[in-house]
């Protein structure tokens, strides 16, 4: 059993900090569109943030099992939020990757690996959102 | 459709930088029991941060709507990862809120903001592990 702790404290208005442990304090407010600043973290890009991120650490565990020889990999994530009857609610996070690798081979198994990271990856499991993987493997 | 757009940019080893338009950068590591730092954020931490910090803003949103006299608000959240046969998974997210309010009636109030968060949090709704929410409402 692992556990990730964090605390928030208001600051009034719609923001907040967010600790947790020995990191750097995380300057949250609402998006802008709700009354937040575009210059601060929201609740929204950070679950964006922890999907798109946990998808490369997932990947790069199967690069190494793979023995893939991984040159670069950069990726954009994006998540869209609609109001419903229910109010706000995700309805997708697509994350699109590009792999720099050193050979045709390594392009294939990249493949397999970030296949593997979409059915592995911890948090996009724990989103109940379809979490759409492209993959663009360049050979360097 | 409300957009939230987020970058990942790997550094090599198990660390990366999360960008986001205009926000300060966010250096990431995979969690310190998975080879990375515990001074760095982490997917799994980034996950209950944005659980635990949307969860605010909806109990604002109420707060304001109810006429509620908060005078603070803090709250601790855990996130729960287990090993299982499909890899790691989420069992759940706990958030203790710790509520400062003016009188009786906000603390009777703000028992309906936090059970109205919880049903219309676009994060906390966005999971599929359960999201338990407990409140203290203190009056000062």
């Amino acid at each position: 059993m692992y556990e990730y702790k964090t605390s928030v404290k208001w600051k009034g208005g719609q923001a907040a900090d967010i600790l947790s442990e020995e990191k750097p304090t995380l300057d949250m407010s609402a998006p802008e569109e709700f009354g937040g600043r575009k210059d601060r973290w929201s609740p929204e890009d950070l679950l964006v943030a922890s999907v798109e991120s946990c998808l490369l650490l997932t990947t790069l565990y199967f690069v190494e099992k793979m023995k893939i020889d991984l040159k670069g990999y950069q990726s954009e994530g994006v998540g869209r939020m609609e109001q419903t009857a229910n109010g706000f609610r995700f309805q997708g996070i697509e994350v699109r990757i590009r792999a720099e690798v050193a050979t045709e081979e390594d392009a294939e198994k990249m493949k397999k690996a970030v296949e593997k990271a979409d059915k592995y990856c911890p948090v996009s499991n724990a989103v109940n959102c379809p979490v759409v993987l492209e993959l663009e493997a360049v050979v360097m």
